[in-house]
């Protein structure tokens, strides 16, 4: 099987450009395209200052139809007001114009520094140029992946098909993000700043709409929603899908399984990308809490725990500092109790029953420099589970964000 | 006037030891003696993970009179299970032994490593040798004080007094803290892990009980609770006060409200003090929000931006970056409109109604290379107002949590 990639589902295309919006000579405007009307879906950012693309965004996708995506990096349009709205339809309007669509059947989207208008000379040429070199490879995947890019060192893909009949149903997506991470996205409510997370999915399945964004949305929250390298949520943050609908329908309830389990394993892998090019990160940190009292309590000990900067370093020092993770669990407003509790680092019980247990500090700080660590909390009060995801706080971390300077 | 210190009020000693806790040869024992019963309050971290000596101190504290204060760093005595009430009630036996009351007349506290048994041979010599060199000149509230620290860079006190007829009242107090540091003390409650903050107070007014307890409470809040180095509540969080009585009675009106701003006064600049020698600080951040729709998102204005990674690295670059502030308070759960905002940095307006304003960022920059750095946001939503301290997050904050070990 060739590798699957963004373009794979049937009916898309992609192009990018460097227009200068970035310093970098990598591209920095795209446009995701679909030859037909595509059932789209998006969950945004639900930060109470959020960027014009944003705004203009949740008009374009109520209508469950788009025909693309145009986006750019190196600038976030956020800050902007009224002109940051007009810049941002009129990205729509050139993005249109080329594929040949109505502005509002197109998504904007943009990441990179707030507070400054966008240069739409450049975007204007870059879109131009981005519609002008359309394409379904991998080439033209990988290049609208790095065009999205802003502190990310790495571009961010993943896809996977499952049976449909003779047929094959494809889920497929890039992302970008790796500070100012710690996203909180939601179909509705108010919305988002730099860094910045995006995604971006394509399938080929015909989806009836509600579906697609229950789908979505859920989705979102076992992945994007779970991951934190900072936890400061973006003004830009976006997560949409397109499905071409030139594909197999969803008619039975295994393909819709099939279908939210293929798009849970697709968004699952973007975000851990996330995680592991986190600013400064070494490592994917995962936080697994069992056993809490209630789903909201899950999620409240396993963020205290992957947001605490005390546990973020010990975890870059290499250290089975299990009294920072204890006490992260017990300052969060959830139920916890740690004579109910077994704390587990690297699959070895360090914490139990409110008392430390022996082990070999020497051993699991070896282990503990691993490219990835594994947190296991049994909070021994119910049945509720919740992975997060999140990265080490290293030196770097603080070069890359008190030496860049507005 | 001589200089006020912990030990100006009328009844009050201490005495301090090097017994050994600690690897530094500064004393890490030490016993505040009142020479009769004194009206005594205190607040606990509401961390459900706490120490034995909280567990303790509240049975003790909760008669409403107590006779002394034993305390010692190095050691947190959390995470000891029963064995670490044992050891607490018997450091309080030791002290009670030593200046001739009931164990239960004694407020046990203890900072430092977490989950180990307290060495009590150490904590039983250094008791006997604290409590035989009691005092009441600055030298022996310096050394109280000096006990107290773990990785505090210096001593931390304050101290005022007011007029009461021909009388004087004092407050003072001392605390420590630097890391593990985001109280949020309480009366009653669950409680505290490890660096922490320990605050202890003296005064000679006869003040009814529950006044004390409302005094404390409404002084803690706006002090202790309003400083952040890392937001993570230790398991360890004490504020105590003792007043011994021997002075003036709070009979007027005018008195207790004396009383209460001299107390608010020492606990702000205690906590200030934390804030300033916060693990790797090299500034202080005051956060003062402004026209919040409620006093709660105030708080949570205030919180929000004090807290972010990102936020706290611009203020160690020296950056104006308005946009990491303005999209903390966003992304919190309270009422946030950034059209209706004004963000000055050291008096300096970068962003107003939804945009930014024109600034000098080089002569800004400068201005933000001081030892304190005042972010002011009004909301314009309301009349509310909240004033966090907190301090920029360094490389060394790193080096200091990541490469010391368990």
């Amino acid at each position: 099987m060739t590798k699957l990639h963004l373009l794979s589902p049937g009916g898309f295309k992609a192009g990018a450009a460097h227009a200068g919006l970035k310093t970098t000579p990598s591209p920095d405007v795209a446009i995701l395209a679909c030859d037909v009307p595509a059932t789209a879906a998006a969950v945004f950012t639900t930060n109470k200052v959020f960027a014009a693309p944003i705004t203009i965004g949740r008009k374009h996708v109520a209508a469950g139809k788009l025909r693309g995506i145009v986006v750019n990096s190196g600038n976030a349009n956020a800050c902007t007001g009224r002109q940051g709205e007009i810049d941002a339809l009129a990205m729509c309007r050139l993005a249109a114009g080329a594929i040949g669509c109505q502005a509002e059947q197109i998504l904007p989207s943009s990441t990179g520094i707030i507070g400054r208008r966008l240069p739409m000379d450049k975007i204007q040429r870059g879109i131009a140029l981005a519609a002008g070199n359309l394409g379904n490879t991998v080439i033209h995947a990988d290049r609208f992946a790095q065009a999205i890019l802003t502190t990310d060192t790495r571009r961010k893909s993943a896809a996977t098909r499952f049976r449909a009949g003779k047929d094959w149903i494809t889920v497929a997506g890039v992302c970008k993000g790796s500070g100012m991470i710690g996203p909180r996205l939601a179909l509705n409510g108010p919305s988002a700043l730099h860094a910045t997370m995006l995604a971006f999915l394509t399938t080929e399945a015909k989806v009836p709409l509600a579906q697609l964004r229950r789908i979505l949305a859920d989705a979102a929250e076992s992945s994007f929603n779970a991951v934190t390298v900072d936890d400061h949520m973006s003004t830009n943050d976006t997560a949409a899908i397109l499905a071409s609908g030139l594909g197999p329908a969803l008619n039975s309830r295994r393909l819709i399984e099939s279908f939210a389990a293929a798009m849970k394993e697709v968004c699952q892998s973007l975000a851990y990308q996330i995680a592991a090019d986190g600013e400064g990160a070494t490592k994917v940190v995962r936080i697994d809490v069992r056993q809490a009292k209630t789903p909201a309590d899950a999620k409240l000990i396993a963020r205290a725990i992957a947001n605490s900067p005390l546990v973020k370093c010990a975890m870059n020092g290499n250290d089975p500092n299990w009294g920072r993770i204890v006490s992260a669990a017990g300052l969060c407003p959830a139920a916890f109790d740690p004579d109910k509790s077994e704390l587990k680092l690297q699959d070895t019980t360090v914490f139990k029953s409110g008392r430390p247990m022996p082990f070999d500090a020497r051993r699991l700080g070896k282990s503990l420099a691993s490219k990835e660590v594994v947190v296991e909390l049994k909070c021994g009060l119910g049945k509720s589970a919740a992975t997060v995801w999140t990265c080490d706080l290293s030196k770097d971390y603080v070069t890359i964000n008190a030496d860049y300077h507005t």
